[in-house]
């Protein structure tokens, strides 16, 4: 399983210790069209190529939230447990109006685990807390025309850690997404806004 | 169960046909400070005391979605299946604040099916399509003093029409939720950013 091995490699094991604190930060993303005034977000790099952990995401636009549960996968699932993904509102914006992901698009996704599998509504699993990591995929066909225009990255729970995700985020990405890299095949928001729907 | 229950009588049997169009809209919650732009967000009420389905509340800030599969709850959950739930931006910004709900508070919850049980990123539940009602809560003190100040509305599939919700929804929420009628236990992103916590 790609992201397991890849959790394991880059995560649990091998993260350098990439201090981003004194680096010049550069924008490279030009700034965009947006009716989202303060909730702008452009990806930034540090010198060394690392992607800069995007601020307030949680506050883009909500795309889904698969959840694939501890007690499913053996105690050990690639990313557990639930995943809540987002878009930034620039291209969130783009979206609608094209049905496509421009160039500067950013799609975050972070990990909540599951805090209990029985509620007043029912059975079913229910959100616990954040404690997973951050993952973050960026499409820039400049920086990452080698992985058909998306780089990604990951962020551990030390906010000052960031490492640069291996091949295998893409190559999942690429084999199993449905649009352009991305899951769109489990985003209902996306698909119900785009104008190709 | 008390939500299958009024599912079972409001949405599937006895839904009034409350045709709003024509009928006057008047805004009864004041405006608010408010650093999110276009996205002000203000229950509206009819002049049969009908919330108006808010606009938008997709690009609203998410606060968490549980699951309620249909193979865990013998085919019926009371809410099929994912639990997409949103707070409107003017009340995030007052929760980061204070930690409470502001007078005017709107949730939104809509429902998306499971459309898989197994992906690239192993086995669990994978999000399908929109197609349950929209339920919708507002905080209003005068209006909903008899219900601890909430408001309980659901919109069917047709988006012309509503139902008030019986008391069934406020009975639940009183006797389960976390705070102020709140199921702040299955938020993680509001109680993360509480600062009360």
């Amino acid at each position: 399983m790609l992201q397991h091995r890849f959790f394991q490699k880059t995560l649990l094991g091998g993260i350098a210790p990439l201090l981003l604190s004194g680096m010049l930060i550069t924008q490279v993303t030009p700034a965009s069209a947006s009716d989202h005034g303060h909730h702008k977000a452009h990806a930034k790099f540090n010198q060394a190529g690392e992607l800069v952990r995007p601020a307030n995401f949680r506050e883009w636009v909500f795309i889904g939230a698969p959840v694939t549960p501890k007690d499913m996968n053996n105690g050990k699932p690639a990313f557990p447990e639930f995943h809540y993904a987002y878009i930034d509102p620039a291209s969130w914006a783009h979206w609608k109006k094209t049905g496509e992901f421009r160039e500067g698009a950013i799609i975050a996704k972070e990990l909540v685990s599951v805090g209990s599998k029985s509620a007043a509504s029912g059975s079913g699993y229910f959100p616990g807390d954040y404690g997973g990591p951050v993952a973050v995929s960026v499409k820039d066909s400049k920086r990452f025309a080698k992985s058909n225009n998306w780089g990604y990255f990951v962020f551990g729970d030390d906010k000052a850690q960031s490492a640069a995700a291996d091949e295998s985020c893409a190559g999942c990405h690429k084999t199993n997404a449905a649009q352009d890299m991305v899951f769109t095949q489990y985003w209902a928001p996306l698909r119900a806004a785009s104008p190709k729907k």
